[in-house]
């Protein structure tokens, strides 16, 4: 009996047309990060365990695919661990390779690595799969392509400069008007808890900072309250729920607020620096956002994340940071860094939603040709050889079958020409050739064809 | 303590400049491919294990990376199965994902699973890596790229005529003369075996013939003779091992010897037929060669191999053949096909072989900025805005270090311009920049240099 055909749950196969629109996102990305000097490299797939293991928290360990020992090695499988319940002591006893589950740890697993054979600062991009063993739902898939460009070896609010131009330069270069790139820093977040008498509670306080936009201010201060912040605490915290004006301003707002907690201003003082280096942006906003939080126990530094436009209900489609040890745990230290990362499905889903995609995309074919048997073709191939050559993607209609059937093809596949080459065309060393999109024929000399075409 | 950088065996990181070659090689493929009207699709890196195993023999199932299960499904381990050695069985009881082995069995599964949404008949190419636990060696590793174009849905020998001028267009936009493009046709070698009086061991038969090259006419014909064939069949075999002339040539003698041999008869027709749709050839040669067996149980027509030009010491850098059954298995019959693939890997190794590869693939970075700290920068940062649309890759090194260092890391880079901004350059509204290929020197007023400066 035949097999059903069919892909594991959370993956996907991409048709041609998704193929043109996920490449014309990605070489727009990857063009950007090249105008930033940033060098592209490529990891495999699959990374040691040892290597993965335990940088992503719980969860992760959990949502990694792990990659089964080949052979006689699942002999050494550890029925005992299985026993008492030690899944992950089981595992490991039959696996020692797991699928790369973002591309920031395979990066610094990179750089360590390779340190001698790489000039600092390193400005890298990759652009490549990830996969996790995530419960599959709406725009969530268990393999997806991340886009990423880290810079490592240096400290200059320059590259966070860089790091936020990219996302407009790359939104810009899509079309894409009205994506809100929002920052805030880590040492402004420590000098708020600092602030709140609740120096080693940062995590708590980011955690329900975080959920502003869902419950509201009441929402936030009630689960402060919950975690043991008192009402001095929280009237401390009010006042920087209500910064006004343009990012510059709010930043005097807070840093008067702030002003005794050296941590914040020294986190003010360096956004400050990396707004000086700063363009205009051409089609995204800036603002600042105290709530932002995320990878709190990973970034150092500064904190980015960026909205898509309000018309379309989303997550984030881009997101970064500093980071300032993510290298130590393999052996070197003091190695700065700093790392923006664009989703490429989400953007997709973005582009398509405000079809943006240019229509261009699906013109994937230039030419069709129909004819009637061998000999015509004969005729053509040299001439193939020679239009190809020019740059022109021809189909030429493998069989001669009923014109109507042929005919039909080159409509599916939305060819904009077909050419004709029967009986009467041979005998006048013409083509007859069609613009799918307006209708109208001409007659093209065989000779001149390579001359008058123009595939646009 | 740190635990050490690296990679599993098999698997390799790519360095920019790396990166840099495969991107080349992978362009050129694409473009060849897509002048020929082949589309573009991409799958999952993990399939079904169900989708995978069966499909490439033994040896497939045992080198196929599998997937263990997710959380608790490892509890399912079959313990009974390892204790009896009946290792596929407990590894069925723990894994039922697979990481792809090739491409072309995904893509049977492909145009089953989608095959009221495809446009036949179908040209699609892909590519992507795929993963084997292969010994690693010499140009042999467990995740690689595989560049394939296949059309299914249509049986015109128009088709495999194409097949051959793509790969011979492709050696042509790489500049690699010298490639032998050899083929053969697997009615042939079932017409030789029933010559033989063996027509049920055309493998033995092919397996033995496979050999030539390493173990001459003698040795061929001493395994021959254990496995059976006696004189008689071993002296009806010597004439065509001595076939010579060009191809057509080889045909028409061939034909002459095969000639009570309908099977043998179509094969020959058949080629004769896929001749008379090629151009001639741009930098490659073409060859029949009869002990061409490769894929046997797989492939139902044509077969190809293209080895590599005789300076290189080195496998073959493309393969392919006609296959007629292949989507069966999935539950769709009578759906024909034909594809050739090109080893990236191995390609690449044959470029560099042969310095093939184009210099400028070094120069990854058109200028980099060499500067005296933030206010130098802070000038310069809307002209690099502005340079940068234009489509020029400016590295700004990020911090005011000694200059001596900062031009270090422009030579380390390889870049070809450096631009100097600091005090006098300021004062009079210029760069200096500096051509690193000559070592000359020029100033450009900031307002010009975008009408001044050209990147090559």
């Amino acid at each position: 009996m035949a097999q059903k055909a069919s892909i594991p749950k959370g993956t996907r196969d991409f048709l041609p047309a998704e193929v043109a629109k996920r490449s014309y996102v990605t070489d727009v990305i990857r063009t950007q990060f090249e105008r930033y000097g940033f060098l592209p490299i490529r990891t495999p797939a699959m990374e040691k365990s040892s290597t993965l293991k335990g940088k992503y928290g719980d969860e992760g360990d959990r949502l990694m695919f792990n990659i089964l020992n080949s052979g006689e090695k699942v002999k050494k499988a550890d029925f005992n661990a299985l026993e008492k319940n030690a899944l992950g002591q089981f595992t490991s006893s039959i696996s020692d390779k797991a699928l790369r589950y973002d591309l920031t740890v395979p990066f610094a697993r990179f750089v360590v690595q390779h340190q001698n054979e790489i000039t600092f600062p390193f400005k890298r991009y990759q652009i490549q799969s990830v996969w996790r063993a995530d419960r599959p739902q709406r725009g969530r898939f268990q393999e997806f392509t991340q886009c990423d460009a880290d810079v490592v070896g240096s400290v200059s609010p320059l590259l966070e400069a860089e790091c936020m131009q990219l996302f407009d330069d790359v939104f810009n270069a899509l079309s894409l008007k009205g994506a809100t790139i929002r920052i805030n820093h880590r040492s402004i977040l420590a000098g708020i808890a600092n602030y709140l008498d609740a120096p080693d509670r940062i995590v708590d306080f980011t955690v329900a900072l975080d959920k502003l936009d869902k419950i509201g201010t009441e929402g936030v201060f009630a689960e402060l309250r919950n975690k043991g912040f008192d009402d001095a605490a929280l009237n401390r915290l009010n006042p920087m729920f209500e910064l006004s004006g343009d990012i510059i301003s709010q930043l005097d707002q807070l840093e008067a607020i702030l002003a005794s907690q050296p941590n914040a201003l020294e986190g003010i003082a360096h956004l400050r620096q990396t707004l000086s280096f700063l363009s205009p942006f051409k089609v995204s906003q800036l603002a600042f956002d105290l709530t932002l939080a995320r990878g709190l126990n990973y970034y150092t530094g500064i904190i980015f994340e960026v909205a898509p436009p309000s018309a379309v209900a989303m997550g984030s489609i881009g997101a970064g940071g500093r980071y300032d040890d993510l290298t130590a745990v393999f052996g070197l230290r003091d190695m700065h860094g700093l790392g923006i990362s664009f989703g490429l499905d989400r953007l997709c889903i973005v582009l398509e939603e405000l079809n943006l995609f240019p229509h261009t995309l699906d013109q994937a074919v230039d030419i069709v040709v129909l004819h009637f048997g061998e000999p015509y073709i004969q005729d053509l191939v040299p001439y193939f050889t020679k239009w190809r050559d020019m740059g022109i993607r021809i189909n030429c209609y493998p069989l001669a079958q009923k014109l109507k059937k042929q005919m039909q093809f080159a409509n599916q596949i939305q060819a904009p020409w077909v050419i004709f080459y029967g009986n009467d065309e041979q005998q006048k060393g013409i083509v007859s050739l069609k613009n799918m999109r307006d209708g109208t024929n001409s007659e093209i000399k065989l000779e001149d064809f390579s001359k008058k075409f123009i595939i646009h």
